[in-house]
């Protein structure tokens, strides 16, 4: 059984872009089988795609082949790379910092950058727009294929090189927890920079009301009592929860309704949030 | 061949959720094949998932397992389910309505609550909002890949406990229709809440005139004659049409323009729909 | 091994319409596998879907089975086709110009008319309103599965009575292109009615810098330099630069900006570009 290719990219779902790509690995071996995480990370965020990644690839079987292209640099000089993680999958992807949460919370075992001669597809040369078609899709297709072993991809580089955007994290003292607002869920709720094993270590207990408030400097936009619970459905409808969330990071939201809409939180500005006992 | 896993939900595709669903099933067995119907379905709307259902499982072959999530109940006591259809296919939902429609209309042979301790993924136990990952697509693929039968999904209970929303009805007689407009296709056009089926038993002919009023208790919006047709193409451009629709109703639209909106029906109206002989 | 069916249309993606198309495959043979190119092209539009199709079927192995639905004369009398390609691939469309970008680039080989009688879906007769599903899916499956020949399909028609729409051209002489913006990029990008192989011809060269116009009869939006080079990676950011794009055309874009919004070029307007030396 061949992995699978896993695809994410900032390209949209309104063209034929992303079926270039999954097209491009039947061209190489119509025995593959693709699937795609999202091809609507916003344009250009390499922190988004990097964020998606961590808590997409631990739930593909080890040996799954990703592909992730948010590529502000296409047709630079920028390194394309095949990452092999620490569980056994692979990531292709321009190395940009896509691989920033993914090497602090999986690990990358080994990187090599991509050999253009031996692992590009040759037939569209002229064009140097679309390394998601010709050359990370291409070449991820020949290392799910077997065409390639890892070794085969390019030269190795070490681990230290790899780029790598900043990560938020928190402050975690007992019965204390100052974070940021790293991320917005699709339903609005506002995912934290602390991860749920360390705000069980705080001392925060499932069931507990605890005291949030939520700013910048300028202003607070929260301040009051949120229960931490299991989920959602533990608090009315439209009241405010925290809890452990899907994706690693505890999380604060509201029963069927938006978190972010409810309070104003704008895009694009750092919200502080401390959390202590009430 | 193993059956394929057809999901939907409410999580958009902005996010890498339906990937981590997918890959779960990918997990469990690295040989099943997982589809998609849409993650469009308007946030926390049973009634949706349980209409787009129907007139899309009687497309799939006998066997196909469902998972439908949208679940505002999410980690709270509403049952985890897997329904066996009287057609041989398998939905895994939480059973809060979402089954309403395949039980009217196809049938539900046998209902049963998943048991938690045998068939949610273990790894991820300190999380409870991600039931469509943990949970259904979990189950989903044990029960795709024949490691458990569906007696092993968990306890079986009456069919006459599945949760039921309201389904729309219409009054029928020779020669008269009284309906409400039930939902709107991506077209704008508006489905009515009754069966192409009945529709032809009340002894309209294709190619008839016939005398149709929208409106609510305070406003009609529509009073005027509407041609029954095969389709879209037999009256022209910017006209309106009644004609069978793909998805088990009798639907009125209007040839390359968009029904709803050329009427300015406005969303959550419930909008009664009388039609007669011209 | 089967060949993919691979499918667009305009029915959008909040819907389940487009799983009712990959289920009557899988109803038809559950071996076969399917994939997407797009199902949000603009409504109605047959230009749309047909410069789609130009740029993705080449990156898909010979023998592909493409369907492509943008119907607007569905349940009419427009032919309703399966189309051979001379790389081997096959069309199975409604042919209402659909097929024109291919024809002028790819080529046709033959193409025969559907055989209602035969390769129509018999259990949904009285529905006339998703050919997607009832025949172009239901044939194309059987198609790939090898139920049917090629020949078996229906009818042989001549090529010549293929329905073509206008493909807009370019005016090509030493160092001087005249051409129009026929589309725009998810990115906003402006693709040009000029092959990237005839740029080349006029004898521009990468790294140039070139004198642009852009405008209507009434109005110019643009007049100033842009290079040519390989792609946006080799000017600033917010720089606008000309290039050879992935879907065959010369391209005019911005360095991880909208070109498009930039210069606030409207929708639905015809611009003309001519380029010069400096």
């Amino acid at each position: 059984m061949k992995p699978t290719i896993v695809m994410q990219s900032d390209f949209g779902v309104n063209s034929g872009l992303v079926a270039c790509m999954h097209g491009m690995c039947k061209l190489v071996d119509s025995e593959l089988i693709t699937c795609d995480i999202t091809h609507s990370l916003p344009a250009f965020d390499i922190e988004a795609a990097s964020y998606c990644l961590q808590y997409t690839v631990p739930y593909w079987p080890a040996g799954t082949v990703f592909v992730s292209v948010v590529d502000p640099g296409v047709g630079t000089s920028r390194r394309a790379s095949v990452a092999k993680l620490k569980n056994g999958s692979y990531v292709v992807t321009p190395d940009n910092g896509t691989l920033t949460y993914l090497n602090a919370m999986i690990g990358v075992e080994a990187i090599r950058e991509i050999d253009e001669e031996k692992n590009r597809y040759q037939e569209t040369k002229e064009v140097h727009t679309f390394h998601g078609r010709d050359l990370f899709a291409y070449c991820a297709a020949k290392l799910a294929s077997g065409k390639i072993t890892f070794e085969e991809v390019g030269k190795e580089y070490p681990t230290e090189e790899i780029v790598l955007h900043k990560i938020q994290t928190a402050e975690v003292r007992e019965k204390y927890v100052r974070a940021v607002i790293q991320s917005y869920d699709p339903f609005g709720s506002a995912e934290l920079s602390v991860l749920n094993s360390n705000f069980v270590k705080a001392g925060f207990k499932i069931g507990e009301k605890l005291h949030v408030t939520i700013g910048t400097d300028d202003k607070k936009v929260f301040d009051g009592l949120i229960p931490y619970e299991r989920s959602f459905g533990y608090v009315g409808k439209g009241e405010d929860v925290l809890f452990n969330d899907l994706a690693s990071f505890v999380t604060i939201g509201s029963n069927q309704a938006d978190f972010r809409q409810k309070y104003h939180m704008e895009p694009n500005v750092n919200y502080t949030v401390e959390i202590c006992e009430a």
